[in-house]
């Protein structure tokens, strides 16, 4: 199973569909998005084929039981069979969802995916990661399920705001650490449509290879062990925290070139020059440490994979337990209360 | 990915238990089971491991998404990580719930079953196949999540009413047809326990090959069609309806051969010799041709695929379409009224 990633022109997408061999075409969009792109994706234009239509909740707000629940019994009271093919139109928090109504409904119906902020382009998208959120926390109830397709139409970027755009840049970031040929298509400052395409089949190849991130895919959580948890603790978009988790990692465990790293790519990406979250206030170590140890990815209790950079293109995993972590930060507590970039 | 399926007495399941390679341990158990057995299957001699109990409503009521809710809710509030290990205690009403919950929860996590009733011993418990129900009918929100270990104790057949164990007969009938082995134990009345471990093993060698029902695994379809029709029209058991549905089967399409072997095989398996449930009634055409034609497994509009029986343990399927059907149900019309074994 392989997803074929394509960049499509926003007016072709129906041709895209009408392409699929299936009778039956279930569609799940983001209202926002739909109110925006309705008139660019005329699904009139759908020809010989069933469609139903459920329109989901703005983005996080949909990936919940009860929206779940509504979407599923929406298209299982239309009717529909396991040739049945689910598109879903929208960011990262909708493909989450409608991947997990496609994972579930008739024990799983192939899928495909039009992203729409630059975050899901680069990287919700692709890997078939899909899930709701529990009471307990983000994601909890989800499911592994490769979408089909997913069509790339980087004019969704021109509507979104500056804060989604950086979020999406903060994941591109990450992958120019991981392929020398992203880092230098970054660098040279490239068309954003080539570096998109770029990430997103970076991505495919790393998780085709690992589905169920047991080897390899896991380079992908680059950033993401310390960036989860200041995403949580300051409440900031995704990819932004990936950035700081980045910048983290590499100023407690990585090296001075780490950093001149990620100061270039950051130019490079146009990305603004804010202050750190945690910029001339107390670092918050404790906070720090407890999200760490209740991280969803860890298997042992007292220890922590986290992924290392050599150099551009040279990633690999050690594991750090969390006594050392803590020593580390602790020890630069002071510094860590400047430390910017 | 393999299940391995044992034969284990009740009192040491939870020395099973004790082996599994994880500390936290998760367990669904069927109230009515629960009821009988808890004396016989000692959570406190469960060593080193976190245990976590949640108790399902007695079989098919727990297949709803409020109680799927309830569940992983309940298991995700007392914080566990992706190395937990689910144990479902019920019959297959409960591993289909169970199992959509070790499907889903963090993304999905390992499990295990111990069957309870004969009907699952046989068939439920192997496979994979979870699911929950929708408003729109039966296991329509579900998973393929193969279980890790299958635990088979046959003396939870001493408290099944009649009906249940007879239902369990109607689907190592089945077997029989399919696979000449079981067909000689059964027809040499040997023992009951390794007859369940010969029927569990020929599912699980069917469903490692073709987990998706693409391919052989639909063999294990004989019976089902007219079955789940017989099933749903007249509300008898799972198993008793497939032994009609493989009746009506044989009688429309298939050998007076077939139909004697049914005969004996019911005498050997003790099975009790009631009227088919059409017996000097109308034979219901319309509402067979109904629920055919909603099956969801049909991929095609007008036709659906029949397993056929040459001779025991020599299958194939045949595609047969609507028209066709339809036809010999109408010319068999006034003998199906008499029609019984």
């Amino acid at each position: 199973m392989k997803t074929e990633i394509k960049n499509v022109e926003l007016e072709n997408i129906v041709e895209e569909i009408n392409q699929l061999q299936t009778d039956t075409v279930l569609i799940i969009a983001d209202h926002h998005v739909w109110s925006l792109y309705s008139k660019d994706i005329l699904l009139e234009k759908i020809e010989n084929k069933k469609v139903l239509f459920w329109k989901a909740a703005d983005g996080e707000k949909v990936k919940n039981i009860n929206d779940f629940q509504s979407a599923v019994e929406f298209f299982l009271d239309k009717g529909i069979h396991r040739n049945a093919h689910l598109i879903v139109i929208g960011g990262g928090a909708t493909s989450d969802f409608g991947g997990l109504v496609a994972a579930t409904i008739l024990r799983g119906i192939k899928w495909s995916i039009v992203p729409t902020t630059l975050l899901s382009m680069v990287d919700a998208s692709i890997g078939g990661k899909v899930a709701i959120n529990s009471k307990s926390g983000k994601n909890l109830i989800g499911a592994f399920h490769l979408p089909t397709n997913v069509w790339i139409c980087p004019k969704f970027i021109e509507t979104l705001t500056p804060v989604e755009k950086n979020s999406g840049m903060g994941e591109i970031l990450k992958y120019c650490f991981l392929d020398y040929t992203i880092y230098d298509l970054v660098i040279r400052k490239t068309d954003m449509g080539q570096i998109i395409d770029a990430c997103a089949k970076y991505k495919e190849k790393l998780t085709e290879e690992d589905l169920k991130e047991t080897g390899v895919r896991r380079l992908l959580n680059l950033g993401h062990s310390f960036g989860h948890a200041v995403e949580f603790i300051y409440n900031i978009p995704h990819g932004e925290a990936v950035m700081w988790g980045m910048s983290l990692l590499f100023k407690l465990f990585g090296t001075e070139k780490n950093l001149n790293d990620i100061t270039a790519l950051k130019k490079a990406l146009e990305m603004p020059g804010e202050n750190s979250p945690w910029f001339n206030k107390e670092f918050p170590i404790e906070k720090i440490m407890l999200y760490l140890s209740k991280d969803k990815k860890i298997s042992a209790l007292s220890s922590i994979d986290l992924v290392m950079i050599k150099d551009i293109g040279n990633a690999d995993i050690e594991t750090k337990t969390f006594d050392e972590i803590q020593a580390v930060l602790e020890a630069n507590k002071d510094e860590l209360r400047k430390f910017t970039l």
